[in-house]
């Protein structure tokens, strides 16, 4: 490399929206830090995905970190509640027992402190407001709010030495717009995991919400996912 | 009890300022968790203060989460990186290499976390914006920034149903008031521990900034500290 990219750190659960975020912050020139969080998760198998997709898109160092959010619970991803299955996509008007709390806050908060020590000033994040599960931290008020909140938290902001900026380049981009994209970037999908509720021999359930959104990207996009593989 | 209290997270590191915000909770007539974050601190002995500064106040809970921040490094505390001794508060006018990158935000986002689990709104933090080593993460600002970020971040926030604050009851205060404030409170502050550099024996160091602004608070207080029987 003749010129040094810039560093950036990117949160990277493993599933469709954040490798599509990785491929997209390494297509902008960013030489990547990519961050998952081993928070408890039931579907572990995800820290799996994360591993292959961070080696696969060059990410320069994969961090990850493990905070037991099972401590506190109030999840079905965190502790002992069903996960919603077979829900219409245009039926999900309220917030679902999925959502952990303040498990982007964590994220970012986690992404800020190795982005400063790294000397980085961008973040990254797969969030996405249309196509989701209506997560209250996955709208872009609540990233502009941590946004400038990150910028009074820390040594570089106050010191002005940097300007620390949240990216969340699908944030308005429809399911089968992501799909597209990571097509479009040449990001292998059969690489990544969605599903909640991973099911006995490592198959996608199908059902859960995440699996739902999935196949309606897929669909949509016109695309077939190549986790499944059989024609639906 | 006759009628349940008000449930609040208190962040609880084991030192004088969080110990004193604890009191301070509990004297409000909230019923305190205790949220103690072990980040790979330098100072591990702050851990058991935390524990038995916990149980004598009283706390219905404490968690002690595991956040590995030596990850990161960048600051004294976390990497193995020199901790400034025998500096005059007076000239304490850059931000040490004792900050640890965006830890305060770590800190509050797990305490949301588990406010959010537990149903609830108060979150109760010890920083201290006049007698204190200048880290952004202190100031009125942040924790202004930080609370907005939180009722845009969660269910309880998005939906109404609460109204999350960030009490922070001594940012105010000198440490000659804080220490006061403990004594009235009727804590015992030789549970508590304050210095970052342990010595061999388990004695504070007795130079860094953390014992010199320690130190302060008592002599401004005119009390004797019960961790430094000797007369200074």
């Amino acid at each position: 490399m003749s010129s040094p990219r810039r560093p950036a750190v990117v949160l990277l659960s493993g599933g469709l929206d954040s490798t599509t975020t990785l491929a997209t912050a390494r297509a902008e020139g960013f030489d990547c830090y990519a961050l998952t969080v081993d928070y408890g998760q039931r579907h572990q198998v995800e820290l799996e995905a994360a591993r292959r997709v961070a080696q696969a898109l060059g990410a320069r160092e994969h961090a990850v970190l493990q905070v037991d959010l099972r401590r506190f619970g109030g999840s079905a991803l965190t502790a002992d509640l069903a996960i919603p299955a077979g829900r219409d996509p245009a039926a999900m008007t309220d917030i679902p027992p999925t959502y952990v709390p303040a498990r982007n806050t964590v994220f970012l908060a986690l992404a800020l402190a190795w982005a400063e020590t790294l000397g980085a000033e961008d973040l990254f994040i797969g969030v996405n407001a249309l196509d989701y599960s209506g997560y209250p931290d996955c709208r872009p008020e609540y990233i502009e709010a941590f946004e400038r909140m990150a910028n009074l938290a820390t040594r570089a902001g106050v010191e002005g030495r940097s300007r620390f900026r949240i990216h969340a380049p699908l944030i308005a981009a429809s399911k089968a717009e992501i799909v597209r994209r990571a097509r479009a970037l040449g990001v292998d999908l059969g690489l990544t995991w969605s599903c909640y509720d991973p099911q006995p021999g490592g198959r996608p359930c199908g059902v859960c919400d995440s699996c739902v959104f999935r196949r309606k990207g897929f669909a949509e996009a016109g695309l077939v996912d190549p986790l499944s593989p059989r024609p639906r």
